[in-house]
């Protein structure tokens, strides 16, 4: 692969509970075989009904429905938590989100991300008879390093981390320790294309390495979530 | 911005130190005003001589050569030292690498990658007469998730984090908390097209809105790096 595109499906609806998200996107656009596409956890949360009735500015309220959804809070300043959810992702607030949906509402995560995207694949699939990969995506910051970024959330069809141990560089060095996670690089990529006021929450990403596809490919849940026990910063 | 579109710059020959980055990326492929050169700090590194000969199964060389060009350990766990560098960064084993080089060596970090993608920007600016922005990426990993992903250590001509707090979402709730580090998610979706063990250390990225650029932005060091004293996870 030498060259990559990425463009945002156009004109996508607002999502309400029990919409069908790959429908309303091969509508909009003609995927093709090995294309790679992004949707935002935010319209999976919404056709899911994740959304639950919580003013932000009821901090006692809002600090339960956090809690609600960790299973542990790593750290806590001022109105920032830093929790690991139920699904094992560590990041703020549980995930919970309060920005781009009606006031005094939040937006939970998606159930099960990865199961989410595996839907998405196969919805995609059935209406226009293509093999692509979908991720389902999110905003988390990061520790050490100001300002958010995009990760996957959930993935299907491709590998989560491209394992290079083993390859040898152009000297001859075999690579060590080199497993890319290639859908976190992915979900930032798309970020670039949907910005975040703007409403593109599904970007289609073209030009990927065929190798990287995979429809048996495990999922972010098996591949990327680190576990408490192998984290030296939990 | 609805389409973005990345490339690599073919034939980049192998660099050793003194070797000026930009004419060779000048004399390899044409640029426009707006694109986003993406430097992998390997290649700047190798320009400034950062070469040391160290072999890294000498595990008391390579730990000593490791704490020289840090500031603080973190973690360490076998071979893996999670430290904090001269620069600020916190990464592994200070950033030094042993992979893309000739046996027995290693590739230290750049000394100033901001000053570094300063300097490759003026000198595109120059031959080409042409307004683009630098990023100088190299490869993390990070807590609570596996495999690693690029990110910007150096950067020029662009807003490292656009920041979007105090702007609307199409609902009308203020955006909060939304700082997005677009340096890091433009070197992550340049890794795409880099790979790792293919001779790619130059991706161009164009088709960045043109509100992210900014002749006088402010540099990885300043807005990035996050300082030890507002961080929970140091």
């Amino acid at each position: 692969m030498n060259e990559l595109r990425l463009f945002g499906v156009a004109n996508y609806p607002e999502v309400t509970e029990g919409d069908r998200l790959a429908d309303l996107i091969a509508e909009r656009t003609t995927l093709e075989d090995g294309d790679v596409v992004v949707v935002t956890s935010k319209i999976v949360a919404k056709a899911e009904g994740r959304v639950v009735s919580v003013d932000r500015s009821d901090s006692v309220a809002r600090t339960q429905l956090i809690d609600d959804h960790a299973t542990r809070t790593l750290r806590k300043r001022g109105d920032l938590m830093i929790t690991e959810t139920v699904h094992g992702f560590v990041c703020a607030n549980s995930g919970i989100d309060w920005s781009n949906v009606g006031a005094g509402s939040a937006v939970l995560l998606p159930r099960d991300p990865d199961r989410a995207a595996f839907k998405i694949r196969e919805r995609l699939r059935a209406a226009q008879q293509v093999e692509v990969a979908v991720i389902v995506s999110d905003t988390f910051g990061r520790a050490w390093r100001n300002g958010v970024t995009d990760v996957a959330l959930g993935s299907s069809g491709i590998k989560p981390i491209l394992d290079l141990r083993g390859s040898l560089d152009h000297h001859g060095n075999e690579m060590t320790g080199t497993q890319i996670c290639i859908v976190d690089e992915i979900a930032s990529a798309a970020e670039l294309v949907m910005g975040k006021a703007r409403r593109v929450p599904v970007v289609v990403v073209r030009g990927i390495d065929p190798e990287w596809l995979d429809p048996t490919a495990g999922d972010v849940r098996g591949a990327v979530v680190r576990s408490a026990s192998e984290d030296l910063f939990r």
